[in-house]
C-alpha cells in the first residue's frame, strides 16, 4: 500500500492525535450513504472502503446504504430496454425493476462487501428484502410510477444482529412491497433510506456522500461553504435560494433523519479522498453539519 | 389457502403423527440445495418455500443453497452474450461472471428471500462474498475455463449466527477468489457448494433436490427406486452402470457431504410437490438415502 | 402410532396448512386447564398429551393445570373416608387434604407427566408447594370449609424457569397456606388456578377443557354454539339464562383471566378427540372464544 | 426460634469459625439421602430443613433423596392393602406401585417442599419420571416382584437447572419404566438412587442419614465409632464382621457412590439434631466418612 | 482458629438461627465505612476481616471504605513533613497530597486486601483515580485547603462489575479532579465517600465503624443508647445537643446516604470485636440504626 | 494537543495504513513492561500513555506491567531509610517493603492509572495482592535478601476479568508471601513479573521497555541492532559476548516468556517517542524482536 512519505515518530503522533475522536465514536451507529463519484471512481472507491473498514476496525458501529444509478442505466442499455416517462418521470415496470434488483442487490452491494472483505473488513450484503429489512408502498407523487416506492417501516433486527457480530451491513435500496404493491419489490430512493434506516436505528449521524462541497452560500463560490447549519434554519435557506435544485432533496432527508432521532446529518464531498475520515477524526471536518 | 378436504380431526391426527420426526430433526441443521424443475415451476416453487418455512418454524436449523442455469442462460441472452467454449466446457469470461453474480445474487437469492418472508418464515440472502462465507480458487480441470471456481474453504459463521437468530441463510453459489483468483467473484458449482457446506456444518442432512426419482436400478423403471445405498456400495453401482451420467455427479457430491461428516444424504425428486416433507416427516420417505 | 388413511402428499398440506397457527403462536404462553372425560378416557386422554407434546414442539409455552375430583373420590372411598359436609358444602379435614395433596400431586400430575415425557416431551410436575408456586388462604364463602383455599399469589417463577428450558409445567393446584392457614396446604379450585396463573404469566390465551360444547344459546340444541362472545356481554349471557349453572364458574374464571390480562379464554369441548389442536390450528376452532 | 443461651460474641465467633467449611464446599453438590428417625421425629425433621436451607443458602448445591418406608406402609394399611411377599421378598404389585408413587412423590416429597419453603428456602419436588430423571428397568433378584426396579439412567438436567436457579431439588425415588417395564413406574431403591445421582452429578460428597452412629468396630460399643475408612479396606471390613447386617447395603451404595466419581461418602447419624451441619461444619464431624 | 468453648450442637443451632438474617441480606448492598481503633487493633481488624469475608460468602454484596489518618500522620512524620494550618485546617499541599495517596492506595489499601485474601476471600484494591470511580473538586470550604477534595461523581461500575465477579472492592478515599482542580489527586473524606458510593449503589445499608456505642441520649452514660432514629428527627436531636460535636458529621453523612436512596444507615462501636456480625446477624444489633 | 504539521489527507492516509496492523492485533493480549527513561521523562511518559490508550481502544488487550526503582529509592532517602547490602545485594527489611509496597502500589500505579483515565481510557491498577494475582515464596539466591520474593503463581482471573470489561491493568510488582513467607507482601522482579504475567496469559507478545536500542551486534555502534532472534540463537549471543551485562537478564526474561507459550518477545528503545506505536503499527518496528 503506498502512501505519503511520513516519518514512523509522525505517523505515531497521528495515530495519537485521532485517539480522542476514536474514543468519541466507540460503539455509535453512523449511517453513511454512499454514491455519487466516490462509488464510480476506482481510487475514492479503494478510500471509502479503506475508510468504512477502519471505522468499523476502531470500534465504529457503520451501516453503507447504497444505490446504483450509473450502473442500471448500463445494464438497462445492455438488455436494450427504453426508459419510459410519465409527467417526466421515470417509469419503473416489472422488467425494469428486475434490473434494479439484479444490479443493486446482486452487483453493486456484492461487490462492495468482497472490497470490505478483502480490506479485512467483515460485511454482510442485504437488501430491503432480507429479513424484513425495508417494507415499503408504492410512491404516491400524483402519477403512477410503477414499481417505485415509498419506505413504510424498517426493521433494524438484521443491521444490529450483523453490527453485534462485527459486520459492516451494506444495504441496497430494494424494499419488499405491502398494501397495494403487496409481495413485489419495489425501487427506493437510497438518500431517504439512508435517513430512514438513522432514524430507525437513532444513529449517531448520518452521512450523505455527495459530488459537491457541501451547503455553499454562493454557489459559484468554493470558498462559501457553510459548515454548520441549524435544522429550523433550513426553511430560510430554501427560502434565499441558498439551498436550491439537487441540494433541497439532499437537505430534506437530513430533515428526517433528524426529525427521526438522529443527532447529526453530515452532507460531505465524496469526491476529496477520505472524506468520511478527514469528517470524523479531525476538528475541521469538511462538507456541511446539520443538527 | 387452498389445500385437501380434509376434516379437523384428521388434520389433527396428520400432526401429532408428525410430532415424533419433528422431535427428532430438532435443532439439527440440514443443507438443501434447491435446484431444477422444483426453482422453475410457480406451483412447486411455492410448495418448496412452505416447506422450508415450516422446518424452520418447528426448529431445524435450514441452509438453502441454490444456483440458477436457465436465469442465467436467460439474462445471457438477453444481453447479446454469446457463450464461448473450450473442450466442449463453457468458459466463463468477466463479463459472464458479472451477469452470473447478478442474477444469482441479486435476482434468484432475494426472490427467494421474499418468498420465505411472505410465507411468514425469516431469511436471509447471502452469498460466497458475504462475510467470507466461500472462498476459492480456479478450476482445475486441465483446461482454463476463466472464472469458474472450487471452493477452497467454507467459513461457516454468517450461517451459523443467523440460525441462531432463527433466519434460513439463503446462499447464492459466488465465491471470493483467493490465490490464483485473488480479489475475482468466482462462480462455483452448487451441488458441491452445498456438499462442502454441509460438512463444514456438520450437518445431520444433505438434501439434493433433484429431476428425478433418485437412483434407480433400471433407470426406464420407475418403480426401481434403491431407497438405501451404503456410501461403500458406490462405487461398485457405478461399475455396474446404475450410477451413470447426469447421476454420477450427484452421488460424487453425496460422497463429499458424508466423508465431511454429514450423517445423510439424500438424492429427492422435486417434481414431487413437498418432497422435503415427505422425506423428513414419513417413514417411507421419498428418494434415494445414501449414509 | 395409527391413524387415518391419508397420502403422504395430504399429509405435506396438512402440515404447510397448519404453518400460519404455529408461526402465529410460537413463543407465546397458552395455559390449559385439563380435566373431565378428557382426563378419564384413555384415548382422549392419550390425543391431549399428543397434542400438548406437538404445542410445546413447535414452540408454544404451554402450561398444563389440573384437578383430579374421581381420583380423589375414589381414593377417599378406598380409605373409607367419609364426606362432611357443611351447608351442601363438601369440608375439608386434615385427613381429607392429605389424601388430596397425594392424589393430585403424586398420582394425577406425575401420571400425566411420565406421559408427555414417553410422547417425546419434556414435562415437570408440580403442585402449588414447589418454589412458592401458589399461595393461599381459607376460603372465605361464610361458613368454614376447612382447608380449602384461595389462592394470593402466584409466584411464576419455577414455571417461566422450567418454559425456558423447555418443559411443559405440569400443575396440582394445592396451595400453601399463608396467613389464617400458615403453613397448611390447601385445597384450591383448578379452574380459577388456572385463570389466576394465567394471569400473572401475560398468557395469550387460557382453555378450559369441559365436558360441554362451549356456551350454547340454547342448552338442548348443540346446533347453538356462541363461537365468540365479548367479555362486556356475559352479564346478559347471565341475566338472559344462557349462561346458567355450572357454566356461570366457567365464565366468572375467564373473566378472572381476562381481567388479570389474558389476551383470549377459551371454553373447549375435552370429549372431542385433538380439540386442542383444532381450537389452535384452525381457523373455526371449537368451543366458545372469550375476549 | 429458640436456643440455647449463647452470647451474641460467641454466635458471631461461631459464625466466623464456620467460614473456612462454607469457602470450603461453596458450589460443590452435596447428595443427601434423608431417612430413617431424622424423617419422623418432628424436632429431627426440623432441624434436617434448617440444614439443608442453610447449606442451600451458603452456596452449597443440596440435592435431597428421600423414600418413605413408615408412610407406605400406613397408607398401604389404610386402604387394606395386603402384602404379598416372595421368597421373603416384598412383591409390588400395580395397586401397591400407585400407593408408593402416591406417597412418595405427592406426601412425603411435597411436605419437605414445603417445609423447606416455610424455612426461608427455595425446593423443588421432583420425582424421577420429571424430565426423565430416573429411568430404570425391573429388578433381577432371581425372583419376579413386579414394580420394583433398578435405575439404568439419571438425566441430570433438571437437577442441574433447577441448582443453577437456587432450588433444592428435592427427589422421590420413584423411576419411569423402559425395556421390560416400558412405561411403567417403578419404585427404585432411594439409597442406590442417592449413589446414582451423587455419582451422575460428579458430587462431592453422598451423606446417607440412617439410625446408626456410622461403623462401630463393635457394634456393642458406641464408642468405637470408624471415623474415616478407605474404599479398598471395605471389603475385609465385611470379612470380619465388622461391616454386617444393614449396614452392607450402606457401605455397598456408598461405593456404588465413590466409584462412580464422588468424593466422599458419609454414614451419619440422624437421631442427632443437626448432623449434617455438624458434619460439614466441624472438624471431627460425625459418623463414618469413606473415601 | 481459638475461639469460645461451644458444643457442636450449639455451633450449629447458632449457624441455624443465622439462617434467616443470610437469606435477607443476600444479594443485597451493604457500604461499610472501615476507620478507627477497629483498623489499628490487631485482633479488632481481624475480627472485622473475617466478618466482611463471612458476608461476602454467605452473598453480600460488600464495599469497604476507608481512610487513614493515623498511617498518613506516621508517614509525614516519618519524612519530616510539617503540616501547614489555615483557619485551624490543614492544607494539603502537593507533597502531602502524595504522601496521602500513597499511604491510602498503597498501604492502608493494600493491607486489607491482602488479609481478606488471606482469610480465603476474594479483594480488589481500588482507589478513586481507578476507573474513574470517584472525581472530585476542591472542597469549598471558604478557605483554600489546598487538594482536599468533594466527591462531585461516583462511576459505581468498577464496583459492582468486581461485587459480580465475587470480589469485596477495597476503596481508597482519593478522588481523580476535575474542573478547578483537573488532573490532581485529591484527599478525600472517608466516610463522606462511604455515604456518596452507598448512594450511588442504591445500597441497602451504609454502616459506619466508629470509636463510639452511637448515638447516647447521655453522652456520659453508656446505657443511653438510642437504637434507631428516624431521619426526621436528625434535627431536633442536633438543636437538643444530644447529637453534638464529632456525631454531627456523622450523622450528616447517614442523612446524605439516606436521602441519596439508601434504605439504613448505621453507626456502630467498632472497638466491639465482630460488631458488624452482631449488627447483622442479631435481632438486637449494635449501635444507632437510622432510617 | 500539539503535533507535526500533516494535511488532513496526509493523516487519512497513516490512519488507513495502520489499518492492517490493528486488524492483525484485535482482540489479542500484549504485555508491556514499562520502566526506564519512558517512566521518568514526562514527555516520554505522556507519549507512552497515549499509545497504551490508543492500543486498547482499537481493541487490543493491554496489560501495563511496572517496577519504580528511582521512586522508591527517593523515598527511601526521603525517609533517611539507609540500604543494608548482602554480598553486594540490597536486602529488603519489613521497614523497606512498607516503602516499596506504598510507592509502588499507592503511587507510581495509582499515578500511570489517572493518566490513563486522562486520556480517555480505562484502567485498573492492581498489584500481586489483589484477587490473588502474584503469589511469591522468598527468592532462593544463596543469601538472605529478606523480602525479596520470587513468583511461584498467577491467578490470571483480576486481569482477563479487566480487559473483558475494557480496562487496561496496570499491574504494581508486589506480590503475596506463601510457604516460607507467608502473609509477607514482597517485592518482585517486575521484568520477571511481566514474563510470567505473559505466559499465563498466553499472550501475543511480551514488550520489555528499556533505555537501550534493543541487541546491538557491537555496543557502540547503534547502527548495529539485531531486529529479529531466534530463541534458540540466545545462548551463541551470550557466548559471544554480544548479549552481556545487564541484556543478560532482558534476554533470559524474554525467554522465560517465550518457554511459556508468548509468541514474541520484544526489547524495545523506551527512549524513542512512541516506541510501542512504532514497533506495533509498522514494517520495519523498533528494536529486537525473539522468538
Amino acid at each position: 500500500m503506498k502512501g505519503p512519505i511520513i516519518a514512523n515518530k509522525d505517523r505515531a503522533a497521528v495515530l495519537v492525535q485521532a485517539l480522542p475522536y476514536i474514543q468519541n465514536f466507540m460503539g455509535k451507529t453512523i449511517v453513511v450513504k454512499y454514491g455519487g463519484n466516490a462509488m464510480i471512481n476506482e481510487d475514492l472507491k479503494s478510500a471509502v472502503i479503506q475508510d468504512v473498514a477502519l471505522m468499523s476496525c476502531v470500534g465504529i458501529r457503520v451501516v453503507l446504504v447504497h444505490g446504483g444509478g450509473p450502473e442500471i442505466d448500463a445494464m438497462l442499455k445492455k438488455v436494450g430496454k427504453e426508459s419510459k416517462f410519465v409527467n417526466g418521470l421515470r417509469y419503473t415496470d416489472e422488467e425494469t425493476m428486475e434490473i434494479v434488483q439484479m444490479v443493486l442487490s446482486g452487483k453493486v452491494n456484492k461487490d462492495i462487501v468482497a472490497l470490505v472483505q478483502r480490506a479485512g473488513g467483515k460485511a454482510l450484503g442485504l437488501c430491503g428484502l432480507d429479513g424484513g429489512l425495508l417494507k415499503g408502498e408504492k410512491a404516491k407523487k400524483g402519477v403512477d410510477l410503477g414499481l417505485v416506492g415509498e419506505i413504510t417501516s424498517v426493521n433494524i433486527d438484521p443491521l444490529t444482529e450483523a453490527m453485534d457480530k462485527g459486520y459492516v451491513p451494506v444495504v441496497a435500496t430494494v424494499a419488499l412491497g405491502v398494501g397495494d404493491a403487496e409481495g413485489e419489490a419495489l425501487n427506493v430512493n437510497a438518500d431517504t433510506a439512508a435517513a430512514k434506516i438513522a432514524a430507525a436505528l437513532g444513529a449517531e449521524k448520518m452521512v450523505l456522500m455527495t459530488d459537491v462541497s457541501g451547503i455553499l452560500r454562493d454557489v459559484q463560490n468554493p470558498d462559501s461553504l457553510i459548515k454548520e447549519v441549524k435544522r429550523h434554519e433550513l426553511d430560510s435557506l430554501v427560502k434565499d435560494g441558498i439551498v436550491s435544485k439537487g441540494m433541497i432533496p439532499k437537505t430534506e432527508c437530513c430533515r428526517t433523519a433528524l426529525e427521526g432521532g438522529v443527532k447529526k446529518a453530515h452532507i460531505i464531498d465524496g469526491r476529496v479522498p477520505h472524506a468520511l475520515l478527514v469528517e470524523l477524526f479531525t476538528d475541521e471536518g469538511i462538507g456541511t453539519m446539520i443538527e
